[in-house]
């Protein structure tokens, strides 16, 4: 009902500010459109009562547009859904975003060279060198997500036949930005379960064995700073220094790990770093960061031979509205939370050990957690599914009916939650949650 | 202060959500929580006080995140910007936004083959369908922007040292998508100053040179629907037949045409459409449709060898949050909105009618306008500039104080803007601010 109530306000708002955008500078209203502001404002008021008196229960959904019902996930339930926590955003981000909404919003004073990082009002100029001092990188550009900036990379480095290295536990989209550039890709093994380790002098060996048998090594090699299977943490600053010996350069996919964690790219040995800006940059997507050691910047960011100062792989500018400014308003969020990380370890931690105590169950991946994202193994909850009426589907729907959002509907034997930026109350509430779920269905709570 | 009090609102309102999204699901409060909500409720009826006098008056502006001065210029001006016109996005893609601002929004219900084209709550697989329905074409994929969609047409047809023809008046994003994909780049000529006509037969005529030179003709050929320079309506039908002759694929860039006009891309012979969202799809940015021909899809979304379902030029998944859901909740209005097309030209040549009676100022490109974008010369301003102590800077600054916005700081000569999507009050406005400044500095207004 609360949630519904601001909703109706928020919108009704919208109502109001459509008026002001049809009306002449003056803001002189027709009758008809005086009708509509009263009426609107009307609908605030009502919906401020009902958060003022913060009532409960339950009301119809609201829509935000004919046949689209408003998201409430955050809400109305505790999320921790695996990929989305490190892209929630902070109010002064979705302020910012509603303030910016329209399409070329960013692009106002926007003058030559008329390129996104240069632009200073807002000063998305400023933006750009700050994240390049984050990331302890030397240049950095805005791209629409990790996977764009894995594909400017390979397309500036890689030719049809060259062999990039990759670790065996990357996501699809490092495969698909490999595929397009016309890589051969040679994957670097992990231990398997249930730990899925990966042994970064295995770089150094795969490498050797390319160029053995291909007479090149190869040009690049990707690690994922933190997988997406288990949530372990890679050893980036080994991996380097093995390849370094053997000038390879290495693309750090900390698309789990820059933002929501301290990440220093130049102490990892990262000649290229690509972040996600909705993944963990508390952003709305598409967004990502491709930040690069200067040696590298003039083949990456290289300029058109057809239009001075437009750089190719970004295809001019890349994030033209609200994404960017968005972005920038998180930022000093996301160097202030950084800084909180081992109580997020901490919490994830817990969360573990209390899962832990169901049954049979137990963490995949490195122990103890040295991220927030968590696979879990849950035999009891699988045993539970091959015999309930909604398979698979009752874990998620019991702990949805108990307020916990975000599990892959269906799956029991192998969950992945996230606890990142969730308070203790909310974490604590999780846990309470799964156990309940277990006592339910007899399953021992030790 | 109207505007100022309806961010107000709107970001105190944005306070309170951030409560409930800390709160455990049955949203109890702590003391400090509830003093929160209070509080930001308090700030809300004061806004709404202000809203309901619609009180007049001048208040200092309101960040929406600290260094981030909330955007105004649709709220407090008309704006004529010449490539934002389009992007503008109507209230219920505002709400929409607002309701799926967060990262990974969309993706809640995202199950097998986990693909955005496939998601059905919200229904973005109705909409893609939907969208290839309205553009007349077969297949409808989003994309970060049109340049996104030229880049995986070049990325799929051109290898290295192939030609690609374009038209001279193209945006330089296709050079850029050209030269990515190492296309060698031929240009079909205009007519040049004052028309800048593009000529459908020198498509043919260039591509049987292109073939004589190289003995190879051009894999593919791209045409502006409007261009960005002047705004003509170029000839897409003609084009595409001469290109059919020779079995040359068309990709028409409907950046400025697509969401805004009637486009049928089957009508026009085209073999790709690529459309922006931010542009001419009341959208937010980055934002793109990239429609095909059904004999050319198996190529462009063509899937991957490494990952089953997972579509190559698109890297996967590619508006993953807001930006899709928000392009979605436009449909209907853009759906609408293009029948309007005849009287938003019919708007355009009446400001053409009124500019064309500064001084000696005429209007470039084909006459009439087909299109609303406008590109005036304006000699008598540009005289004025010259002597000017803000040089080149006063028109747009005068035109300001007359709450017009969107020209191009600087430039007087040859300025452009867009009529499209303002009512007739606010075109009347844009025609009595020009013509007073033309007054001001005694150019003869006939």
């Amino acid at each position: 009902m609360k949630v519904r109530a601001l909703y109706e306000a928020l919108f009704a708002l919208e109502d109001v500010r459509q008026v002001l955008r049809e009306t002449t500078p003056d803001h002189t209203l027709t009758e008809q459109q005086r009708t509509v502001v009263l009426k609107a404002l009307e609908r605030v008021r009502e919906a401020l009562t009902v958060l003022e008196e913060w009532k409960s229960g339950d009301a119809p959904p609201i829509q935000s547009a004919p046949g689209i019902v408003a998201r409430s996930a955050e809400e109305e339930y505790v999320s921790v859904q695996p990929i989305q926590r490190g892209g929630v955003l902070p109010p002064e981000a979705r302020k910012t975003l509603t303030a910016y909404c329209d399409g070329y919003s960013v692009c106002d004073y926007c003058l030559p060279p008329f390129r996104l990082d240069r632009i200073r009002r807002p000063n998305l100029m400023e933006f750009h060198r700050e994240l390049a001092e984050f990331l302890g990188m030397d240049e950095a550009r805005l791209f629409p997500g990790a996977r764009r900036c894995f594909q400017a990379v390979m397309s500036s480095l890689v030719k049809p036949g060259d062999t990039v290295l990759v670790d065996s536990l990357s996501h699809y989209t490092v495969y698909l930005a490999a595929e397009q550039a016309g890589a051969r890709v040679v994957e670097v093994p992990n231990t398997g379960y249930p730990e899925y380790r990966i042994d970064p002098e295995a770089y150094g060996e795969k490498a050797d064995e390319v160029e053995r048998e291909t007479g090149k090594p190869p040009v690049l090699a990707v690690l994922s700073h933190v997988d997406y299977k288990v949530g372990n943490l890679h050893d980036a600053k080994r991996v380097s220094e093995t390849l370094k010996d053997r000038e390879i350069p290495l693309l750090l996919n900390c698309a789990y790990t820059a933002g929501v964690m301290p990440v220093n790219g130049r102490e990892l040995g990262a000649d290229f770093l690509a972040a996600s800006g909705h993944k963990s940059f508390a952003s709305p997507a598409p967004s990502g960061i491709l930040a690069v050691r200067e040696e590298w910047a003039d083949r990456v960011f290289r300029e058109s031979r057809f239009r001075e100062g437009k750089e190719v792989e970004l295809l001019g500018c890349t994030l033209m509205g609200g994404v960017a400014v968005a972005m920038m308003a998180s930022l000093p969020h996301v160097k202030e939370r950084v800084e909180r990380w081992p109580e997020e370890v901490e919490k994830a931690r817990w969360l573990v050990s209390e899962l832990e105590r169901i049954g049979r169950s137990k963490q995949l991946g490195v122990k103890p957690k040295q991220h927030t994202l968590i696979c879990m193994e849950f035999p009891d909850f699988h045993e539970v599914s091959k015999k309930h009426k909604r398979r698979g589907y009752f874990l998620y729907e019991e702990l949805r009916r108990r307020g916990v959002f975000g599990l892959q509907p269906g799956l029991t034997l192998h969950v992945k939650l996230n606890t990142y930026g969730l308070n203790w109350r909310q974490v604590r509430h999780v846990a309470g949650a799964f156990k309940d779920v277990a006592e339910k269905y007899r399953i021992p709570v030790s």
